[in-house]
């Protein structure tokens, strides 16, 4: 199968089969991080622009790493530094990132919609690593192959998302694309914490964790995004947590062999307990990042024509 | 010819034959960004030190995908992560670079004369990347190159240069080459913003918009620096953009071939109208940014002894 | 002999054919860095990850550098643009990098033992850039390489450094170091500057320089940390350079051929005066610098196994 999109803004837009392909093709690069020589020559010669208006240290670095394992050029620019401080437009950046000939445009910015924008007006292939409360195309790809190489499938599992649905793009792409791929997706937190019409994406809520994670074979927690709660969306941090943090007695709802997932930064105590978030029989938040870096060499790779 | 010089200071110090050569070299090299695979092993083992203590997108990543095009090694270093934090002097920065063993040193500073003083104190080449209101050499050798494309020749043609002459190095750099390469250069800004005795080098200058641009071949407007603004130069943004923003109208003054320039980033409204920068039929702000890529590569190769 | 260590985390615990292991590498290294094409294949394929929590030029470089003359891919990451400004700890960053399968670290913070911390996490090499007032090995290595070229040897050496003992982790690892190999080390700082039971680590303490350094080989000053200075060890910067700066006339209580050495950044009439810094028949400050790649080059070549 020939990878035809130019973009890849969000999971919402990729069929079961382009969502397949993916997972497949990241998978038989998962092998090349374990190598003694780590580096392919598929993308010698390609120049890719890491975008970043938000601080990251996983997802940039992650892609950084995917471009070099492939001998890609990479070139990083976040906003603190790039001549947005003078006021340039979205819009006029992009275009002259363009004129520069890049192959990729990586881009994480707090606003939805903005990779949607650039990819309208570039010819070059835009990743979204992120766009405000909207996508995270590549946190979610991660997120099903992990959960296809733990669990053998991903059709047919129960699989539970704790914590703040409304702000969480990672959550949005995981409600996407899980239920595409066949999962049955159950949802909890705190009423404020949910958008309002959330079950017509065929999911079901709850405002408690405990009605969430019973027979489930996957519980995801979402990070609680401390430093944007200056807008008091929950009284306090000790109530969210003595409600919605994981921990070794609610765990024991969900299936003996559940596995727990993160997309990090955890903030351990908060949405996960320690003891949780470390115990090797469940936690797979390492996997998680260690699959990011295949996910993104395969976009890296399907988008630059790799598979034709 | 051979290319004799160590660094890349000003425009005011070359020859028309050096122009000529980094302008037909230029050229040579920006075939190279249109390959499918964008590098050549021309710079193999050397390493180019971006040393940015002013913020900069477009410039500083014009210079990285220049020289990692080269396959040279780029290194990074801006202001905000370096020892100036620690009061290190410049001279003492740039020594220390040395003895690491650089090839180039790209510089941009605040001061004037930076580049130039760094030069005579280290064994390797100085590229200047904008020094306070000095010069700006890079610019206005892919300006020369995007007019030479555009309109075959430079001498002979009509070029006014409108906004902030006295703080804009884009214009230094632009009236010492374009007078040199035998164009006719005319300036209009506020009396506050030309310098008093700008008629020396050699051009002529108006306080009115529309007494600069009849019959220009070449239409290049400067940038406001709206994050200097701080001593108000002009009583207010839009008595400044009332009186010298380019639009529809007074553009109709110019030539009906002539080309609209810009060094980037564009406050839209302020010193141009949305419409004629977006308008491709004139508009070559984007070729700019192209063409300083091939610009770069060129000086690199020329510095590192590449013609010889 | 082979390599046996996983990490660099301090000379303390370095033997001392280990440290001649690394300096005798070091050597052969030099003579890349002064080659036309100034690279070479060893480390293709590797990853190199400089994790840096506090502000670096001269460190942060040059690990930049001598990673990629070995061929190596380096990523940077610096405190201000990571997840640390998420909360993320220390051990969940060190993780979350250790998923992407780096070969290997190098980690400056402001925290003594973070780096040992990080060995103890994670599989890859951890080479402690700097942690807190406690070590700097890379620092001691290039330094005891420099003296070791320019003396022919160390061991029978009187060595001086005056400062701020008590806060430099540049004087702890060169003590270790120096002791280690053989020297005769002496000490010279007010009496707030000096830890009190300094002479158990085998060396002479005195708070005045003038007892410290006549006939010395090596005289080793150390930066005063301005940035640091809010709580006041001192009565005045002036009072200190009064009596603790190194200048054209306490020199001559040196040996007439000893040499001045600085880890730089240099406040110019603080530590050092001018003359002396800048007088090549005595300063190495510069010979340091350049060491120091050849160091980190050595360093990152043996962690990797490359001399197996």
């Amino acid at each position: 199968m020939k990878f035809e999109r130019k973009d890849i803004l969000g999971i919402s837009e990729l069929s079961v089969n382009e969502i397949n392909l993916i997972l497949e093709t990241a998978e038989s690069f998962l092998e090349i991080s374990t190598r003694e020589i780590k580096k392919v020559p598929t993308l010698r010669g390609k120049t890719v622009i890491n975008l970043f208006f938000e601080a990251s240290t996983r997802t940039r670095t992650s892609f950084e790493i995917a471009g070099k394992r492939l001998s890609a050029d990479t070139i990083n620019i976040s906003a603190s530094t790039s001549s947005v401080v003078k006021g340039e437009t979205l819009i006029d950046t992009a275009r002259n990132l363009e004129a520069m000939n890049p192959d990729v445009i990586v881009i994480r910015h707090s606003a939805a919609g903005a990779p949607h924008l650039l990819a309208t007006l570039v010819k070059q292939s835009i990743i979204n690593a992120g766009d405000g409360a909207h996508e995270h195309p590549t946190q979610a790809l991660l997120d099903m192959m992990t959960i296809k190489e733990k669990k053998g499938k991903i059709a047919g599992l129960k699989i539970a998302i704790i914590g703040d649905i409304t702000h969480s793009r990672v959550a949005r792409s995981n409600i996407y694309g899980l239920t595409k791929m066949g999962a049955e997706v159950v949802l909890a937190g705190p009423s404020t914490m949910l958008p309002r019409d959330i079950e017509q994406m065929g999911v079901k809520a709850y405002t408690k964790l405990e009605d969430a994670i019973p027979d489930a074979d996957v519980v995801m927690m979402l990070r609680i995004q401390l430093e944007r709660q200056k807008q008091n969306i929950f009284p306090s941090l000790r109530e969210y947590s003595q409600r919605y943090c994981l921990h070794s007695r609610n765990i024991t709802l969900a299936r003996k062999d559940a596995i727990v997932m993160h997309p990090g930064p955890i903030n351990r105590g908060v949405e996960i307990s320690p003891d949780i978030a470390d115990d090797s029989s469940r936690s797979v938040i390492l996997d998680q990042v260690n699959k990011g870096v295949a996910v993104r060499m395969a976009l890296l790779y399907l988008l630059t024509g790799g598979n034709e």
